[in-house]
């Protein structure tokens, strides 16, 4: 029937690394400073709730906008910190159950979480989760519940639990008020200077030459997905590839503002 | 009962090519460069699908207003394709589903569609799927979650997929905010000049010379459907042909504006 | 129990025609040109049906004030029409069912309609099909959707099909963006004229001075439906016929302006 | 268990009078000329549906304020009409049903008046029925659908029948687009001379001396139901009756306005 | 389960004495004359019922801000009255019924109430009774029209019932168009005077010296059961009682304003 | 299945300490006078449930902004009322439970404690037990209403009940009108003063140095929650502790303003 399990669960625990295949599809490139200063503080949370006693819980949003790297970001520190037990609660998987039985199938990966001393869950696309929609607004006030609860409950004593989630919408959370379950927010931002668009395109494999000319193009901040999904169009026509690139670059931008 | 089955999902993949039948009925015609440019996008998607690995998925949208031929192009591009798994998801092959089978139904074509090694999935009007009625506003959101979802979701490994959706109320899209779920967005045109009117008008069946007469006649955009439903009424009344065609594109005008 | 069954479709096709006995009830009266052009266009549209191939399916909109006469007329067209299928869908004949049961009825009309090689559908008061209110506004936006959709698809091939609508309230029709499912809308008008007015009174039993004296008395557009109460409450009074008939008309205007 | 049934409709048709008992449970007090005419309008429908046969309908609403005696007038014309099937309609005997078993009931109702030549069906307390509060507003729109049709369904062939609605409250009817149900609206005003009021108190009781007493303290229009509640008081307190009916009266006055 | 009796409706008819233990904990204090006009008009209404054939039924509200001693005033009313048939409908009794069975426990309460030949039912706190919120603003339109019919239906021939309603938010029912279901609205005051505030201090022990001191403590309206509370606040405090109750009057009014 | 036992009610009554284990895992600091004054404010409160007759029902609430030590607070109290029946009802209990369910769990912890001649519930986080979230806004009406009564309702004779209720956001309260079920307010405070600031660091393992150069930092109200999670953050970076825990604190400021 028209039921899909989430990503199983296994009674041992553990982490089941086959889950994180899906994320950072294309890689992660190191894009200057602003991403090394972002993977640090990544690596701190993971460290705070591995050593600290008085803090055995903690709950962190990563916020930017579509395509930014969000999910690959927060699917890489899970994998990182090589805790026992580690999952990602995706919509991608939750297709086809209805509010309640997403409640109830969230909530049982952080019940699995509590029984493992060490764990990381990543809470992948809030909004899509609660099934937001800005006309009404509508959402499942439910699975909102559920996750303000879960934010906060500290585990059992003694199991140390580290949440990632991710957002598009920061806003909607300030207005439903759950942005107090976060200990902290952190921004992933765009691709917003040249030099860093030149490092993304080289790592993409162009040329230094074609890299640095594609950097003039540079206008405005542009995610690493966009880029990807603007070369691979580029690619396919005939012609001088920079060219192409340029006014398929051109192209996109019209397109989106 | 009052259940109709959707198109029918063979369990061997490959497209069904009856399916097509009862789209572009009035067949397609080329009425100048702006329609090549536009089945040239379109083509250029198809190839990007089969051709890149870092965007073996991608999510297109047709809008225009209606009757402009988003039906038309867009099984058009499907079917000359050639992937050997291709569908159109269309309200009217839903109607007597409620929601959630429907949502079930959407579902299940894209599922279908990860099992084949190509696939091309048309998701025609997307704001009646949605059940969207401006007044309220109210729409499934059930449906537009598994939408919004679905376009987005990345096939298993090696698996391509193309998907072409179409809508007449591009702007209801981003108010719901899933416009991000598009790779692009191509708008369909109306026929906007006074040559594109006579070409249409002359491969309607018209002479030479009546097609350039209707052509003095143009005035303002209007869609391929319309100009037909025109000519059709111009034929049933008595008395010269273009006489009465005149008066019906006048009727017509005064009667939408 | 409490259902009731829609005018049965019979499986043999072929029109029904005791189901037009309870539709103009008092009979058509052509009182002058205006009324004449309005049936001309309604045959036009019966004739297109039948013989162009390009439109083998039309859907026309009747709208006017309440009383005006858009279902007489509309069953008129139908009958006339000798489609060997011919249905009233209509709310009279639908009390009693839910809103999921009349969006089945009103589909399995049109599904049966598609056996037939050519069909007229009526499908009368739509606002109140919908089960509209301005309060709120409500409406079964089930129904709404499953209109849209029976409004414009094409019958199979070879199947003709041709559906007449009534509404009192095409604005509401406009703001639910169903407009655009009729290729086009018929006003059906009040009487207008005094003239109109005269002849509307002689055909109902004025002689042909009192039908002149009456003509008088026009001062406002009125639909038959309120002449006829009118004439009728006029007729209990004692006294002189066309005094008593001038003194309803006057009461009549007071309390409706 | 918690229904009650509603007013049972025998099997054979003709009035059932007592059901009329705990109407007008006050009688019915002549205080005027503008009683009298409006108890003549509503018998001249009473003809008209007997002897017309073009207007075998009709739907008469009467709106007035609490308390001013529409449920009475309603009663006393249904009673005085000596149609063989007789019935009202009263939210006070659908208590405890939900309402789909309410809108089933009224039906039952009114196609059990279609089996009888002559019926009148007094529908009391609109407001009540479709269960209306301003605030929301809220109502039940099933309800209301029901009433929109039953209000203006022409019974078979042969069959007539006379519709008294009663409400406090036209102007939401207007809201909702059910006024064009009736053939017409008849105010029932409230006591609103000195005279009437004279009459009133006499009829109730008074001696001549009081009653032209008591006019001389009438100042703003008031309900027969009102003033007999304000006589009831007066006669608990000791002391000088009209002096105590003056001073309730006044009591009344300041807690109203 | 989790479902509680209401006040068991015994089968044979009467007053059932404990059901008033809980009400007026603290006893009546006639605080002066305004309370003793009040109490005078509550009786004046039992008599009413008791004595006026043409009055078979009242129903009166009780309105004030809470704690103002509404439910103890009525049920003094009601157990004075000495009616055979005396019950109260209180949200604590309905506790853990949803909003039907409480609709349905209401009715019969009424339903009893018909067979004794006087009876007085007491609706305490009609806002919580329909679970009024005014965020939205919601509550339950089935137990608001329920109460709506039953405030204002006669009961059966030869039997008498006087309704005594409670709220402390009259404005809703205002606007929720109720009051005209209400024969009178009576107010309940708060303590408005320091001479009524001295003569509850003296009937709640305070010595005739501390309550003529506390007197000069009075500066706006408070409630008896505030009153109470910090007189009980100030009981705990070490030291000089009066000087505490100082402190707590004062604590209250700037943690209240 | 997905439900989970709220804290048990044991058949016996009695407290269950190990409930309150879970509850001000950081223990209780004594930051200086303001709070001294508040835990002798809530000590009054169980004293006057303990020995007045007038009052043996209160209920308190506490308010204060996200994570300032409300639940701690409450639960502290409860526990060293040393009644013979205590409990907390949290929203950390109540996850998987629809809303039915939550009700009458939450009436069930009440009506046991009215079993116990002498008990004390903590109500923790009254807005999340409503599922309360301000876009709409959307919230249990039922579990409100619940709490309502509850929080009103007296016990049975000779049995007392302290209710101490926490909430974040009294405004709703105000707005739902259930301010009125309260006795009292209490206010719990921020640290608001580099005093107290000093004191909160030196509890938590600062040098006496250190928690006077910690001092200088203190800008605006923070939390003790909020001190321990950036002490533990800073405690996680190398170099000089207070040199990161400036920096920390400061990070923190700019990310919450
Ligand atoms: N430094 C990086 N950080 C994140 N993603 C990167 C980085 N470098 C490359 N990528 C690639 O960029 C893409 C980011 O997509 P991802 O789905 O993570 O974005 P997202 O913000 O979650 O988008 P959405 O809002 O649509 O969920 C992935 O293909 C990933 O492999
Ligand atoms: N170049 C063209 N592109 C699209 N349609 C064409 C073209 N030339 C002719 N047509 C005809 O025009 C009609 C377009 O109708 P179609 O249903 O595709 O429009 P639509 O935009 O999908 O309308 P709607 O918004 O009502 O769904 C068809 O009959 C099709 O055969
Ligand atoms: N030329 C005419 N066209 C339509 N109706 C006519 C004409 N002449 C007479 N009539 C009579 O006028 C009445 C029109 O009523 P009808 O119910 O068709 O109006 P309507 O517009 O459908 O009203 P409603 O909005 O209430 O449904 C009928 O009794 C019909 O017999
Ligand atoms: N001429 C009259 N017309 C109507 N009622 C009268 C008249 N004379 C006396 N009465 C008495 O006045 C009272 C009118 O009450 P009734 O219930 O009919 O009013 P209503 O308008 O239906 O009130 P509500 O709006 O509350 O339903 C009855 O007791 C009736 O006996
Ligand atoms: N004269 C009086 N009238 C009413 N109550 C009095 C009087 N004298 C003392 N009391 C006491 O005052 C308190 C009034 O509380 P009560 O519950 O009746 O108020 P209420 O208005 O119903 O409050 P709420 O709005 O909260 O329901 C009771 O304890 C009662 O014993
Ligand atoms: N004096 C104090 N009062 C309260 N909590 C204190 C105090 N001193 C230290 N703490 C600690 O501060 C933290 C307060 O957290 P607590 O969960 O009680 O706050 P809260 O106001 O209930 O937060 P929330 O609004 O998120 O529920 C606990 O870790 C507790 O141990
Ligand atoms: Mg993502
Ligand atoms: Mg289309
Ligand atoms: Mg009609
Ligand atoms: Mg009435
Ligand atoms: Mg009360
Ligand atoms: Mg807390």
């Amino acid at each position: 029937d028209f039921k899909r399990a989430i990503t199983e669960v296994t009674p041992s625990f553990g982490s089941t690394d086959n889950q994180f295949e899906s994320y950072a599809e294309n890689g992660i490139i190191n894009y200057g400073p602003v991403f090394d200063k972002l993977l640090q503080s990544g690596n701190a949370f993971v460290e705070q709730v591995k050593k600290s006693n008085r803090t055995p819980m903690m709950s962190v949003l990563l916020s930017g906008r579509p395509g930014c790297g969000k999910s690959s970001l927060a699917a890489t520190l899970a994998k990182s910190s090589e805790f026992p037990f580690t999952r990602i609660i995706s919509p991608n998987d939750l297709l086809g159950y209805n509010e309640s039985a997403k409640a109830s199938k969230i909530t049982k990966v952080f019940e699995d979480s509590y029984k493992s001393p060490m764990s990381c869950v990543v809470v992948d696309e809030i909004e899509r989760l609660i099934e937001y929609v800005p006309i009404g607004p509508r959402f499942s006030n439910l699975i909102l519940q559920t996750l303000a609860v879960l934010f906060k409950r500290t585990p059992p004593k003694g199991r140390k639990l580290l949440v990632i989630a991710t957002t598009s919408n920061p806003d909607i959370l300030k207005d439903m008020d759950i942005m107090d379950c976060f200990a902290t927010v952190l921004s992933v931002p765009s691709i917003s200077t040249a030099k860093e668009f030149q490092t993304v395109c080289f790592e993409l494999g162009f040329t230094q030459k074609e890299a640095s000319e594609a950097a003039s193009f540079f206008t405005s901040p542009i995610t690493i997905k966009q880029i990807i999904m603007i070369v691979e169009m580029a690619r396919q026509e005939e012609g001088n590839f920079i060219d192409n690139f340029k006014m398929c670059l051109e192209d996109f931008n019209i397109r989106n503002f």
